[in-house]
Parts: structure tokens; sequence; C-alpha cells
């Protein structure tokens, strides 16, 4: 057995030197952003400034949906058993699947291909967009990242796209998206607008991120919201309590803006 | 059975508007940092944007330590499985417990005893911090957050303390866990400098989060490093290779500064 | 770095023979019940058949408990996001914490002191058992092992203290936890029935299984059950339903006998 | 919103009475053994007693194969960080997924297959299972259940094999494996016999199992070795070392027979 039979591109340490895709992490921690460092992580290279914030919007944008999401009800169904907060944390991760979370993947995927139909085949937005829906339709498929159960108008996609714009991010894959939205009220007859998963979905083709990262960035922005659920359930509740996803009511802070 | 049973106070859901802690969320993306946000989330304030800097910077600093601590190790494992991303990303969180990132919690509860015999007892940082250590050392308790197996000066440490001045967050806990460094060299003859997870919980104690809270910050700042090892794991590994914690060596980028 | 520097005692694999302490595990297949073959994995010596029966009927008592249990409720959220079969059973196992199955280790604790109490200060059984609960009231610490939201009188309790006695496993810690229930009526003037857990931890303590084992006995026993619920959620229910865990009947077999 | 709005068919909870599919628990405690239990949860209906052998004879097959499956070493990964019993367990479940554990499911789509041929086609065995072979050679897909790292003949398919024949289970998914057995030989040149796995999956088609339980056997199985690797990593080592999976001895019980 040879040593050193496998490599690593991610992290070198050293005594008193860490490095992160090249960069010392004590170089990094105060100069650039949070976006900016989970960017260079995954992808090897340090993004502008303003690409570190649109991550971060990102992350704003996903960081809680309330109670009512599996992965916190998930979450909060662990705590209430008297689990650590990382056991709770987990089990709300696990939740983050195909149906949850998945659809920014999903989206990714019908935009990347919208895309190559575009470029390879030199047809227009429209008519790639117009192809696509048409194969989902016959083939059965949903097409992910357009309508939502509460939200007719998601006012996270709207902020993001005004984000990508202000901050100069390029929006190629923001008009994919945005023709595919008319595709498919064209096909079904009814309004289907972006939400913040396909909104997510569009940034991130943009980024030229792969689509198997996508429940990634859900994920790093949800613990923060799953954490604190855990934490109201275990400050707040009794242990053991049935918890009904439909029985509560908000009692926190009031309506206020920054 | 009544309606509305149980309260949530942390995010209000409602067709097209969708508040944490009473702010809109897509008024915070763009115009609040991630740490920021995720302190409102936690603490239900928004806090200054120095806090928010620190916040990001404690991100920064945990993000990631190589292949070889346990959450890595349980995270890529899961993933030579052919297991979907969040499921490794769960197995490494699960790995995130007492002896792995619960240093923070940890070394909080020693800091904030040590500032308490301070203050209520009115005697000086240094006899509190003495007096702390004996009582450590005679029930046979370890205390955390101070020395490290690869770093005898680690720069994390060095970097957060300076950016808590540079930032102006207000240094007592800072003295605090430097007073039991001193203690502790005096007690046992060596120097035990602070970690990053001493340095992290003085930070905590000062920004008043609850010890309990203490695992969440490690947890949030290492997912992104453990999707990108997943992310390794699935794209450069085979699938069920022995992964030897020892045997490898870093191939990523060549060293280089900002 | 010398070779072979850590030991394991539970399985020795080489080509075409797998051991487990000791035993070909094809030898063991069709000739010891599963019951036996897990206590040879925990304890190292197979038990005899009578051990293996009581070992099996403590997974049957245990199999499942409805829809309600969290284990059950955090395995089918899981599910309902499309997650496969193994990240929904995890979840389940994640909620089987300290007040879901973790009553079996309290109680083994409990049922511990008090013999211990009989037999090293040679009091009578009765008196160690007034002893402890007047102990844990005067801490303000519940004992765990008696009562039930549900059940006055757990059949499943009735049946395991039956079997010990047909199955001649020896009943001395079934006697201190009979003797315990007594202690607690006396103290609280109201019956509050050795329950599942209790019993288990009874047979448990009576083998001589170390309190730290107990939640595994629950894990095994329960895995079949939350697979049966992930899978009826996989198959019966449209994903992300909201599960309403009050507002359900149950449709399944009509009530029948052997 | 109605009452009962949703439907189950596997557990009724009473008042001091627990049915498990109709039957009462208490009942099944010690009349039946736990393979045929755990049939009765996962098909509705209780088995022969043969049939609860030879699924006692799976599990007893699979509870463990020693230190270096991934399941093994995720489970002792993260239970070196002092992390709770089911937290572990939920990490080693983890890891069971499609490269481990997974070919179980992925053979008996191969053996379904070959049947399917056989029976509808109205052509023999042979000619079906060379079919597959071929078919899955051309698609590029790996026949999974047969060949193993370690055991050019495993022992535990051997044995379960005879007892499918002593208990008179019926061979027809005995006799389609081990024609695509030879099969593969053929169109390979090599010898790759059924392995565990594989013999796993012939019996369970033989139980008329869906494919998407197949996984369910594996974890029930395993649960129990998992927590004997967790407990000896509890107990036997020093919390956060590092777990180099070769290089370690068997130290446990020397060979022996019932």
């Amino acid at each position: 057995m040879s040593e050193n039979n496998w490599k690593t591109g991610i992290t070198k340490v050293k005594p008193n030197e860490l490095r992160l895709k090249g960069y010392r992490v004590d170089e990094l921690m105060g100069n650039v952003s949070f976006g900016q460092v989970v960017y260079l992580a995954l992808k090897g290279e340090l993004p502008s400034e303003n690409v570190g914030k649109i991550i971060n919007a990102i992350f704003v944008s996903s960081i809680d949906h309330g109670v009512t999401p599996p992965s916190a009800l998930a979450a909060m169904t662990v705590a209430s058993t008297g689990a650590p907060l990382n056991a709770a944390v987990a089990s709300g991760i696990l939740a983050i699947s195909r149906f949850h979370g998945g659809a920014i993947e999903d989206c990714m995927g019908v935009l990347l291909q919208t895309n190559e139909k575009h470029e390879f085949r030199k047809i227009s937005i429209e008519q790639a967009a117009t192809e696509i829906v048409d194969e989902y339709k016959q083939t059965g498929r949903r097409i992910s990242g357009f309508g939502h159960r509460i939200h007719t108008q998601d006012p996270r996609t709207v902020k993001l796209f005004q984000l990508v714009e202000d901050l100069k991010i390029g929006g190629n894959f923001i008009k994919v998206a945005q023709t595919v939205e008319s595709a498919l009220t064209k096909q079904t007859g009814k309004k289907l607008p972006i939400n913040v998963d396909g909104a997510i979905a569009a940034v991130l083709c943009e980024l030229d991120f792969s689509p198997k990262l996508a429940n990634a960035f859900f994920m790093i922005a949800r613990v923060p919201g799953l954490v604190a659920h855990i934490y109201e359930e275990q400050t707040r509740q009794k242990p053991m309590r049935v918890i009904e996803p439909k029985n509560y009511e908000y009692d926190g802070p009031i309506d206020r803006s920054l």
C-alpha cells in the first residue's frame, strides 16, 4: 500500500496555516463575503463582490418559509423528542429532497436544455422554450420552478431578478426562464409565474454552477431557518407534543421595514 | 380540538408576502448581509452591519478544515455509496457533535461562568479565571477551546480578535478568554492558546447568544465545506472506494493571496 | 505509522468465511433465531433459545405504534418529499431519542439503582424502591417506564412478563419493577402501571445488558414499522401532502386472531 | 377542514389494545417469529412459519460484515465524535444506498425481468437470461448480485439456497438467479457467482416482495451490526481517533462451532 493514494483539491492544512483553494482562510475572513467564499469552495475561484452579493441574496431569499415545509416539520418533530440540535438539523436536511428544494435542480435542467437548443440549433429562445414545454408535456413530466402553492407573484423572484440587473450579473438565463414562463402560459392557458426556486435556478445557470449543486444552495440557506424552528421548539414547547401543521398562529414581531 | 393551538414567532407567510421576524424577506435581500439575517432569525432583531460582518467572518473561519475532520469523512463515506447530496450532508451534520464543533458550546460555558464570578462576586477576571481552571481540574473536566492538534497559534483566532477590535464589537469576552488562557498556562505550565472554537465562543458570548446555539454557527459555516467534499467524492472518486484518512495529498490551487 | 493499529472484536472476514463472534454466519443461519444472533453480536455469547425468544418478543412488542409517534411522523414527512427509503428511515431513527424510546434506558437506571440499594445495603426491595421514588421526587426527576398516554394496562407488558415466567428467564427485575410501581402508587396516590418501555427495561436488566444499549432494542424493533409507514406514504399518498397527525383513520385489515 | 382526511392501514391503536394488520400485538408476541411479523407489517398477511424462518435467515446473513463497509465506517465516525447511539445508527443507515445494499434491489429487477421474458414470451429461462445479460452489456449497465470483492463462493448464498429447499419455499427465482449466473459466465468467460445480495434478491422475488422494499431487509438486518460497531467504538476507543479502514486486526472470540 503506497502513501498518498488519493487526492483532494479543496483545503490545505499546515500547522498555523489553513488555505481554501489556495487562499489563507484568515485572509478571506473580513475581506470577502460568505457568498464569495461559498463560490470559492464550490468552483475554485473567488468571484467578484457582486457575484458574492447575489449568492448572499439567494441565501437570504430561502432562509425560511415558516413551519409548514417538510424540512421544518421533520426538524421540529425530531427536536420534540429531546434530540440534540444537530440531529434535528440533519432530519430537516433529509427532507430537502426531490419535491422540496429539488425544484431548483430540475428547473436548471429545463433552462440549460432550452438554452442548448437555442444555441446549438440556432433557433430563437421562444422556439426552444416552446419545444421544451411541449416535450415535457408529451412525456408527462412537470416543469419545476414555475407556480407556487401560496404565492402568485413571488416577491423574492422579483427582487432577485432586480438584483441581477442592478449588480450586472448577466441576464441570459433570466430571459430563458421568462421565456419558458411565457411558453407555459401559452400551453396551459394559465399563469405559472417563476417562483423563487425557478429564479434561483436561473441565477445558478448564469453563474455556471452544475445542477448537481443546486440543492446545496437551498440547504446552506435553510439551515439557519431550521435552527430557528428547532430552538423555538426546544424553548417554547413541551417535549412530545403533537405538532399539527395547520393549527398554529404567528405571534412574532409585527410588520416592520428596514 | 380548537384551531390555532400553538404559536410560532419566526416567519409569517401570506400570499405574495413573506416576513422573517417582521421584515419582508425581499426587502432583506440585497440590503443586509447573510450574517445579519442569521442573527435576525436566531435573536429576533437586525444587528448592526458590523455585527453582521463578524458573523460572516465566523462562517468563513469554519467553512472547512480539509478531509480529516469526522464530519468530512462521514459525508464522503456516505457519498461514496451513491447517496444523494443531502443524505451525505446530513451524515456530516450528525458528526458535528460533542467532540467536533461542541467545543464552542463548552467554551462559552467556561467564559460565561468566569464572567459571572467576576461580575457577581466583584473579583478580578484573573481571580475568576484561576478559580474556574482550578474547579475544572479538581472535577476532572477539560476546558474546551484552548489548544489544537495541529495549530499552535491559530491564525483564525488572531484574525477574529483583530476584527472584533476593528469593528468595535466590544471585547469583554475576548479579555475573559485571554485571561483563561493565561490561567491555563500558569496551571499546566504549557501554552494552550485559544483555538478557533474558543475565539468563536468569545465572540458569541459578546453577542449574547445562548450556548445552546453555538453548534448552529459551526453547522451553518461547515455545510458548504461538506458539500465541496461530497461533490469532489462524487466527481473524482469511484464508488465504494476505501477512504484512508491519512494517505491523501492536496492537489488544489497553489498558494495565492487576495 | 504501524500496520494494524486498532482492533475490533465483532466480525472476522476471510475469503469465503464470515464469522460473527467466532461463529460462521452461514452456520448461524437457520439454526438460531434472530434474537439470539442480536444477543451474540452485542454481548459476545450465544444465549439459550429461550433468551432468543424473549428478545424476539421484545422486537415484536415494539415493531409499531401507529402513525402518531414522532419517529413515524418524521419518517413519513421525509418520505413525502421524495427522499429514498433509507433517508426516511434515518430521519425516523433520529426521533428515537430521550423522550421517545429513551424511557427504556432511563427505567433501566431506576431498576438497577433500586436493585443495588437492595443488594448492597441488604434492605428489602420495598424499602429500596420507596427510597428511589422519594429521591427522584426530591430532585424533581420523573421515573420513566410507568404510565402511558393511551394504555392504562399495557397488554404488551402483561404478555412480556408472562413470557419471562413461561420461558424461565428469571424474574428478579420484574419484581423490582413491580415494586417500584407499587411505591409510585403509594407516593402519588394514582396508578402508574409499568408500560412496555418499563417491561422491556426489566427484561434487559435481567439479561444483564448495559442501559447504553437499551435504545438499540427499540431501534431494531421499530425499523420495520418505520419502513411500513414510509412505504405506505410512498404508495398511497401524494408527495408534499400536509400530514395532520390527528385527522386520520385506520382502514387496514379488520380485527382477527391467530 | 374535515376530520379524518387520510387513512393508514398498518396499526390500530386503542386504549389497552394494539393491533398490527388486525392482529393483537400481544398475541403475536411469543407465538410468531420476528421474521413473520416483519412480513406481516410489510405485506399485510402472516406467512407460514417456514417463510418466517427464511426471513430470519436473511436477517442473520446480513447482520454484519466487519468494519470496512461504508455503513460501519460512517456509524463509527459519527460515534467517535460523542454523538448518541441513534445518530450514529442514522449515519450508518444513510450509507445503505445505491452501491451498498442497493444490489439487492437492482438484482431483483434483473431476476424479475428475466422471469417476465420467460413467462410472457414463453421462452426458456436460459434464453431469457442470455437476452438480459446481453441487453445489460449493450446498454453499459452492470448486473448486480453476482461476484464479490472478497468471497468467490459466498457461504451465505449456499446456505440460503439450501434453506429455501429444506423449508420448501419454492425455488423458481433461485433457478432464474442460477441461470443468470451461467449466462454471465458464458458472456464474460469468468465465474461471477451469486453473492449474498443476489441470493437475498432471489428469495425476496420468490416471496413476491416489491424491489422497492429490498433495501429494508438489508437495513433491518444490519442495524444490530451497526450498533455493535458503535458500542465498540464508544467503549474501546478514544473520541476523535483517526479510523484507518485497513489497519485493524480482529481480536474477538476464536473460531468456534454451534
